[in-house]
This record gives structure tokens, sequence and C-alpha cells, in this order.
């Protein structure tokens, strides 16, 4: 087995060798600290990459300015400084090379290299490709720019997919909870395999007109499908949320791009474990797609239920202390997602079901402080993620060593990108509408092709494995797509929504024309304007008989099981001195605000807000408020804030008032 | 230069290799895979012993155990998983080992090995003795959990040392900062000194006896003076406020072990940095020890300079988005600890003193609701990143590979110690008294004897080089007196107390005896009974003139330029209808709010708290309450609860008492 092989080990910065051993010591500390004052470098210039965008996007909020979302200046940004890196800065070549012979067999994981005497311990970083080993030192400072891939998908994206299922606003989500596993499942697969074969015919092409310059076989171009087709929730949410865009079609692109990213991420795994046994290994095989598709399946179920079962499992009742409940439930998600990497599922996809489950019950066992320390931690995480992620991108362009840039393939993925949304959205929106009740109308349909933006998931997928040809080329189309898309399709989506005469309501015209609108905006559910009942039953109609079966049995069993809540409500409501709006509205639904819903969202993406903060005081920001704000309006903004005060009033004072003994349910104690 | 030297390549996991590259490329994936599995699988379990101590901590919180600190906790439990570890779980043999020679001249940084074409990265992890080079392949799993000493200093340690200075008392800090700085500097030098000296006795004599099994110079000695001359905050902040204790021991202390850190640090480095040029490099030379003694300021004032110029920087204007603000503080908080490590400056020392700067000036710039989720962040990160390095130290006394435990030199480490304390403390003590006003008394001597608990720095220094024989008995000695100092130091703290008759206020006995001292303790500092003049002309009789001079300036000058307190006070108070004390005091003195002060901890760590929580509700926790609570403690806490909700909501409802026409000052208007 021990088969000979050439090693050549190739030397950068050759260090002089002392005789004396504490001499020695010290050049390998030098050596040591000059590679770290490197790395501090490095990650300085992200950070500054980061502060610049803050406060760009500050600037903007400030100017109302909502052609350019932040996702889309981080990755300008990330150009500017990645065109900066690779022309800008010139690295002496103080590097000499050594190269030498021996042999070896493998590659393993971990090498030990004995220099006279003393062990040196070496880690296995990657492949190279042939042509850049001279790269190597040419570019040791691009090379240390570019992260280790891994890095975005353990730990980048699991806070952004874990606050994406977090927010989905789940009673619409419920609601249309068959379109959008229709469009986020069948829709997935449907757009993978149409932009696959599509490739594939422009590979065959571009093989015939000798345009490409490597392996690229149906397999990859099925890869190629499966990553594009993730689409993105970030950009459209923000721009939504800012519209405050019907609910129905927010509740469809959100609910999809959401479960989307999952879909993909397993979906691609599944496509590189198709191996068929023989020879030649491209070639079709029964067996290998029916382990293919077993393994697709059981991932996803394994993932689900883990995500799920740690969700349910995040029981705190440390109400007492916040600190601890928000590091409790900080590390149950990160450990559900370590969790179901060590089991060889899918941490991503766990960690989003972790997130919808604990939104849908364990966030209501936390104390009101935990729940607005824990909303704000993960969205920190995730705006830090998320911009971060995308001004890497941007940088990416520039800095990346293998780019490909084959313009044939990148004309032939854009049209396959945009008719493989075409065949996610119209065929599946035709069969839904036969069994919806209200329709998904043309519109909404046109809406859903424009707002099928490629992010974070895309670009994570594709620079996860670069090895090859076919990878290099499928990153940098990758990255022009999701350039290309975030730049045009997420500047464009308010003149779209305009074009498309999808109604959304202006904040600002809407505390004009009909005060009451206030109310289900701040912190309650933006569509809590009818009573409950009448919701309830508006459920009843509308849904599956599968899901109002579900919907009942989480109603009735599970929420009173796994929440604490029904006890704390009830006790809130026979002490209830005032039986305002607001209160009853708060009180009978819980769901409604204890989860992240619009108005949260609004607090910090929109440009014009009225957001309760965290200290109770009622906040109204944006310019556009200081531009057009009468003296009526503020009137009636502070007649509010009173309102506010009041309702959030009642809670505190209220055992006063009534004069009742001291409460029996601890934590309402607790609390109190 | 070319030496040929022989070198030996182990390969560890050796993979068998097929023709077939696509074949090979999933062998590689495949071992990738497994790789990442296994990491997964080792971070989970620190994960589960943070969870562990975290649900533990709740509990002792709750049955008000106060013997055992969270620090200790969580070392024990480290200790148990890594006896499990390292005794219980025994990793198949399934390596096979191929040592094979060849030629190569140096350690490189990068090592590039070809493999039948294929080109492979290696990247330097460290050296291993050569007695390691069998464990390696041995201990896969134990060598996995041991994480890159690196990754203390430069992920876990600055949040905690951010979150320390962040924290520092200002009032009682700088009204005692001589001595403190006399304690820290002065002190901790003398301390470095006289334990190394006693330690090259005690190495000595160990040669004499023949128990020394290899080098161990006087700048070892010396390096292991200055990295057990660090005192941690961690354990006796928590108590002292816990129990209220005096507020000038408090201060003199938790200042003491706050620059202690920073001078160790720069102390140690320094100590390494000491190479004489001729041969025999352990001798005693002038010019290095001046080219020491000059790094030593050096890097000191470069970092304090830097630290204090990115803290003031931090000058926030985004007041209307808490999310944007939060993120830019958090990222230049990290932004200086990379800037100072990529100038060769200390970070940790840049990032202490921009937490102090940050407190001092730039926090109160920040919005209300930014200021919440900001100290809440931070408390969070230091609360992780704390248990962490507790519960590895923990770990590592059975995980780490080459502990030498050597009984002779651990008795005379425990014996240096001590010695160097009490050098550090009573000499400095005796010659403070002498140009102090309010003397420290022999009392508060002893306590500060007792309290100098060893943490998290002494680790990290110590754990980041372990090379040498001799740095890997000071490895196993260190872990040793930070486990006593901890847990028999930081669990007698409380008995230490009632002996030495230090006053301390239990927070219960004070509310039932005088319910006027509730008010300090609630967000505001908790020397706050005495009017503002008097404070300040108490300031001006203790202490010294250089003092005095530059908090003149300070106050007159520094902070009004660099916040924008002083006109949002102006407004405040203009509008103030109800002239209570506590406005008064919250609106005149904006130091005591805005900054982390004794009632803010007690937030969380407290087990009696009456504290206010972030939506403005008033909490009192804690089961010793529920014990023995009457209806008048309720009654009084309730109304008190009433006033606080009241003094709120005055901010909120002014300008509609006032009829006033809105606020002039745009980022006031942005709050309302």
């Amino acid at each position: 087995m021990l088969v000979s092989l050439s090693v050549s080990i190739c030397v950068c910065r050759a260090s002089s060798i002392q005789e004396d051993s504490a001499m020695e010591n010290i050049v390998t500390e030098k050596k040591v600290e000059e590679s770290h004052r490197q790395d501090s470098a490095d990650l300085l210039i992200f950070i500054m990459l980061l502060t610049l965008t803050i406060l760009t996007i500050w600037l903007f909020k400030h100017r109302r300015f909502r052609f350019l979302h932040e996702t889309g200046l981080a990755m300008i940004y990330g150009v500017l400084v990645g065109v900066v890196l690779r022309y800008g800065i010139h690295v002496p070549r103080d590097i000499s090379n050594v190269t030498m012979s021996c042999h070896v067999n493998a590659s393993p994981a971990t090498l030990l290299v004995n220099v006279s005497g003393k062990f040196y311990e070496y880690t296995l970083k990657g492949e190279i490709g042939a042509n850049e080993v001279n790269d190597v030192q040419d570019n040791e400072m691009l090379r240390k720019v570019t992260f280790d891939p891994e890095v975005f998908f353990n730990i980048l994206l699991p806070p952004i997919i874990f606050h994406a299922g977090y927010s989905l606003k789940r009673r619409h989500f419920f609601r249309n909870m068959g379109s959008i596993l229709a469009y986020a499942f069948l829709g997935t697969v449907v757009s993978c395999f149409v932009i696959g074969l599509l490739m594939y015919g422009c590979v065959l092409l571009m093989k015939q007109v000798g345009q490409l310059g490597g392996d690229f076989f149906f397999t990859d171009c099925l890869f190629f499908g499966a990553i594009v087709s993730a689409t993105d929730p970030v950009t459209v949410l923000a721009i939504f949320n800012e519209l405050q865009v019907d609910v129905d079609l927010y509740a469809l692109l959100f609910g999809e791009s959401v479960l989307n990213d999952a879909v993909a991420v397993i979906l691609s795994s599944s496509i590189v474990a198709y191996q068929p046994q023989g020879d030649n290994s491209h070639t079709f095989e029964v067996m290998a797609l029916l382990k293919s598709f077993g393994m697709f399946l059981g991932v996803f179920s394994g993932s689900f239920a883990l995500g799920v079962a740690t969700g349910v499992v995040t029981f705190t009742k440390l109400r007492d202390f916040p600190l601890l409940e928000t590091a409790l439930f900080f590390l149950m998600s990160w450990s559900t997602f370590l969790l179901a990497e060590a089991c060889g599922f899918t941490g991503v996809v766990a960690v989003l079901f972790c997130g919808i489950t604990q939104a849908h019950y364990t966030f209501n066992n936390l104390s009101p402080d935990s729940q607005d320390r824990t909303k704000q931690l993960f969205e920190l995480l995730n705006f830090l993620a998320e911009n971060f992620i995308f001004s890497y991108m941007g940088l990416a362009l520039f800095t990346f060593q293998s780019h490909i840039f084959n313009p044939m393939f990148i004309v032939g993925a854009f049209v396959a990108v945009f008719l493989g949304r075409a065949a996610n959205i119209y065929p599946l929106s035709l069969l839904l509408n036969l069994g919806r009740r209200n329709k998904i109308t043309s519109n909404f349909q046109h809406m859903m092709m424009f707002a099928g933006l490629r992010g974070a998931m895309t670009f994570a997928l594709s620079i996860r494995d670069t090895a090859t040809y076919a990878r290099q080329m499928m990153f940098t189309t990758t990255l022009l797509v999701v350039f290309f898309t975030v730049w045009i399709c997420g500047g464009g989506t308010t003149q779209m929504l305009s074009c498309q005469h999808i109604r959304y309501r202006n904040l600002l015209f809407q505390m004009l024309l009909c005060p009451d609108f206030m109310t289900p905006i701040v912190g309650v559910d933006s569509d809590q304007d009818n009573p409950v009942s009448s919701e309830r039953r508006s459920t009843k109609q509308e849904s599956a008989w599968l899901f109002r079966i579900w919907y009942n049995f989480d109603h009735n069993y599970l929420k009173p099981i796994l929440t604490h809540s029904v006890t704390f409500i009830s006790v809130c409501v026979s002490n209830n001195p005032l039986p305002s709006h607001q209160n009853e509205c708060q009180l009978k639904d819980d769901d409604s605000d204890l989860i992240l819903t619009d108005g949260d969202i609004n607090l910090t993406y929109g440009d014009i807000t009225v957001s309760t903060d965290a200290s109770g005081s009622h906040t109204s920001g944006g310019p556009a408020f200081a531009g057009a704000a009468t003296s009526d309006d503020l009137d009636r903004e502070l007649t509010y804030g009173d309102h506010e005060l009041v309702m959030r009033g009642t809670r505190l004072v209220l055992p006063m008032d009534d004069s009742e003994p001291p409460f029996t349910d601890p934590h309402h104690r607790m609390r109190m």
C-alpha cells in the first residue's frame, strides 16, 4: 500500500537556524508574533469595513435613501477594499523558497515534522490547485484576508438562520403553511433541476465551442442549481417591513426564503453524496439516486427533529436572573447547531427549526427582561454576521485567488436562474390557487418572481468547496448572481411594488388617516385588528383540515404544557383593573406580543417607525416625521405615548389598586 | 545555509489512495467531515459544561448557597469532565502510522506537500516535545479538546477585561486613585520580584536535591512571578457586591486587580524580551535590562494611549437606531484590541483603558435603550467568557498532556505567592497611610491580603507558552494556585469579612431598618446619599493636588466636550415638573446612573436584590425575600415601585403637561 510519491516541500519565510536553542525559540516567537500581528491587521480591515457600513447605513436611514439596502452597501464597500488590497498594496517579496523532495503516501490531517530533534506539528489546511502554488508565495496577504470557508458555515450563518426562524411571523406563516411548504420544497427542487438541466445544456454547448477549460459533470450542474435556488430573506424582509407590505405576500416570501435555505443545504449535500459505484462515476444509477434521496429525507428529518427537540427542551424557569436566562437560551441555540453537526445532520437546518420552536413555545417562558435581552442579542448577532458576509462577498470578488470568469457560463447562469425561478413560482401558484380560498394573484406572483434574491446561504454554499475547475467557475458566477439580484432586484423592490399595484401602507400616511391603526403596529401583531374570535374562525376556514387538526392540538395541548403562559395570563386578566383595548389584545393573545413581530423589527430597520423601546418610553424616530410632523401629529403621538405608558403601568401598579394578597404564582411575583 | 536535517513525517490517519481522482476527493471530504464532526462534539462538551454551570448557579442562588462562587463551580465541573475524558473514554487505535525521512531545513509557517500532483497546504500549529510525539497518536481526542492558547488571549480575555474596565466604580476609584496605582504598579512589580527571587532560591535548592529535571533560569522565575502577581477581579467583585462591602475597600481591591492584569501582561512580555546579547543568554546585563524596562514603558503607554483614544473616538450620534449604536460600540471596542495587537502593543491593556474611557465619556452619548443593550451585551459576553475559562481550567488539569507535578516547586510557589502578596500589601499600605487622610486600616490590609485571588489572566498567561520544561512546571503550579485561591480564599471571603469585622450591609437588613437606603441602591451609585456639593468638597480634601487638577480639568472641559450630556440635562431639568429626590439625583449627577454601578451588578449577581429592570418595572427577586417578607415590606416595595414608575413617567409625559413646543434638542426629541 505504501506507494512512494514525490513530495515537494516548499518553505515560505525560511528562517536562519541558530545552534542555541534559546535563540531558536526567540526566532519562532518572533515569527509567531509577526503572523499574529498580520492576522490582527486583517481582521481590523473587516471591522473597519463594518464600522463604515454602519455609519453609512445610519446616514442613509437619516436621509431616507431607500434604493440601496445595507447589505448592498456592505458589498460595495467590500468591493472597494478588495480593489485596494488587490492592486493598491504590494507586499515585498522577502520570502525565500526552498523546495525539496521526499516520500509520503498521502495527505494526512496532521503532519509531524522533525527538525533537528524538535517536532513541529502541522495541520492540513486544504488542497491547493497546481496553478496556485506560485501564488501562495506571491499573495500571502491576499490569502490571509481569505477566510476559511467553514467560518461562514459554522460561525456566521447560524445566527442569521436562527434569527430568521425566530422572526417568522407565525400567524400568517401558519395560515399560508401549505403554500410556503410547496414553494420551499417542491419549488426549490423544481428550480434546482431546471437550472441544473439548463446549465448542463450550456456546458455541453461550451464544450462544443471549446470554451470549457476543465471537467464539468452533470452533478456539478445540479449542485449549481441547488445552491442558487436558495433565496435570501434578508433584503426583502427589511424592505417589506419598512413598507408594511401585504402580510400574506410577506409571509409567503419570507417563509419560502427561510425554508428554502434548509432545502438547498440538504439538497446540495445530497447531490455531492450521489456516487455511483461503477468506474465511470458520473453516469446515472438508480441505487445511487435512491441513496441520495434517502439521505435527503434522513438528514432533513433528523435536523428537523433535533431542532424542534432542543427548542422545546429550552424550558427555562430561571425567571429571576435575566443574565442566566439569556446565556442559557444562547447556549441552547448554539448547542443545537453543534449537536446536529456532531450527529452528521445539518446544523443550519436544526438551528432554523430550533428558532421557530423557541419562538413558538419557550420564548413565552422567559421573563420580560430576558425576552428583551434575548431578542436584542440575536438581532445584534444577525446584523453583524449578515453585514460581515455581504462585505466579505464584495471583498472576495477581488481577493479570491482562483476566479474563473467565463462569459458564456455567466450568461447561461443568469438565464437559467431566471427560468428556474419562473418554473418554481408560476406553475406552483397555478396549482396552489386551485386549493386556496384567497388566491395568489398574478401581481403577487410577479413580485415573488422578482424578489427571489440570492444571498448569504448561496455564497456560503458556493465558497465551501472551490477546489475543482467547475466549483471555481460556479463560485465566480454565484458571486455575480448575488451582486446582481441584491443591487438590481433589491434596489428596485419599491418600484416593483408600485408597478404591480401591491398595497403597502406607509406608516406616516396611516397615522394621519386612521390613528386606530397605531395600536396593532406597536408590539402587537399588525393583523390583530380583528377580534381574536373572528381571527380564529378565519384560520379555520382557510386552512386545510390537516393543519386545522394540528392547530387545535397545538393550541389545546402543546402550548399549555410547554409554556407557563396560561396561568400567567389568567392571573393578569383577573387582576386587570383597566379593560383597555390594548390590554385585552395583549393578554388574551400571548402569541402576538411575545414574538418578534413587525413592530419589533421596525424598531431597528424602519426609517419611519413608531415603536416601544426597552425602558417603556415611546419612541418615534426617523426624519420623515421631523419633516412632516404637524402639531396635530405630535399631539396624537404623545397621547398615544401616554396611553402606552398607562397600559404598561397597569401591570405594575395593579396589585396595589386591587389591594389583593401577593400573587400565588411564583414567577409572576418575581417580576413585580 | 541549506543544512540538511533529518525530517520524519509521521502520518496520522493514513488513507488509502485510489487512482480515481473523484474517489480521492470523496475520501478527503469524508476525512474533513469526520474531523469537523469531532470538532463539533468537542465544542459541545464545553457548551454542555457551561449550561450545567448556569443551571447549578441558578440553583445555588435560589437556595442562597454562598460558599462556592460560580467560577469555582465551573472549575469543579471542568475537573469532573476532565477526569471522564482522560480515564473514561478510550479511543480505538484505528490509526496507522507511517514514518518517513526526508530533508528540510526549518520549520516554516506554511508547508506545501505535493502528493501525486495535488498540493496540500499545511499550517504550523506549534512545537511538540520529543516525549509527546507518541502521545500525538494516542491521545488525539484529548489533544482535540485542548484549545489553541491564543484563543484565551485573543477571544476570551478581551471581553472580561473590557467589562472590568467598564464597570470600575469611578467615583471611589478616582478618590483612591493614588493608592490603587501604587498597589497595581509598584505592588505588582515588588510582588513579581519577591516571588521571582524566592522561586529562584527554591529552584537552586531543587537542583541541589536533584529534583529538577530540566533547565530553569532566573528569567523563568521572574516570569512566574509576573504571571502569578495578576490578581483576579471576578470572584471578589461578585462577593463584595452581594454583601455591599465598604466602598473604599471595594474600590481598592477591584481597581488594583483590574490594573494589575495590565501590569502583569506587560511585565511578563518584558521579561520574555529580556535577552542579553552574549553567548550565555541568562546572565545579567544592564543594557538588556534597560531595554526590557524601556519596552515595558513603551508598550504600556502605547496601549494606554490607544485605548483612551479609541474610547474617546466612539463618539456616536446615531441615537435613533439602538441596534446600530450597540453594534458600533461593540466594533469599536474590538477594533481597539485588534489595532493595539497590530501595532505591537498589548490589546488587553488597550481594551481595559478603552473600557474605562468609554464608561467615563462616550457611554453618556448613547440613547437609554442603547445603554441598556450595550451593558447587557458586555455583561453576557463577560459571563460566558469567564465561565468558559474557569471550566476550561478545571478540564486542563486532566486533559493537558504535559503536566509536571513537582511537589517541592508547588510548595515553594505557594509560600512565594503568599509572601509576594504580603510584600505588596503591608509595606505599601504603611507608606500610603502616611499620605492618606482616611487610613487603610489593618483589617482592610488583611482582607486585601486574603482576597488576592488568581484567575483568568494568570491562567491565560501561563498556558500561552508551555513548550519548555520550566513553562510546563509553571503551568501545572499556576493551575493549582488558581484552584486553591478560588476555592479556599474565594469561598472563605464571607467568613474572613466577619472575622475582620469589616462592615457590610445586607440589603434585607438595610431595607427593614432604613428604607431611605433603597434609593441609592437602585440604579444610582450607592455612595450618592450625601449631596453632590459635599461629595465634591470631600473629593477635594482627600485627593492629591495632581489628581485634583486633573479632576477639575476633566469635569470642566473634557466631559462637556466629549459628551452631549450637558445640553441633555439642562433640557430635562427645565422641563421637570416633579422635583422628586430621585429625579434630582439622577439628573444632576449623570455619572452615577449612566455607568455600571453596584445596583446594576446586583441585578444579576446578588441573591437578595432590589433593582430596576429594563422595562421600567420594579423587581425584587431572591428567595430570601420570599422567606422574610412581611406585608409591610411588600407595601414599601410596591410604593417604591410606584414612585419609580412616576419618576420614569415624568420624562415621558412631561411635554404634554407643560404644553411646551417640541424640544429643540434633536436627540432628545428622538427619544420621545
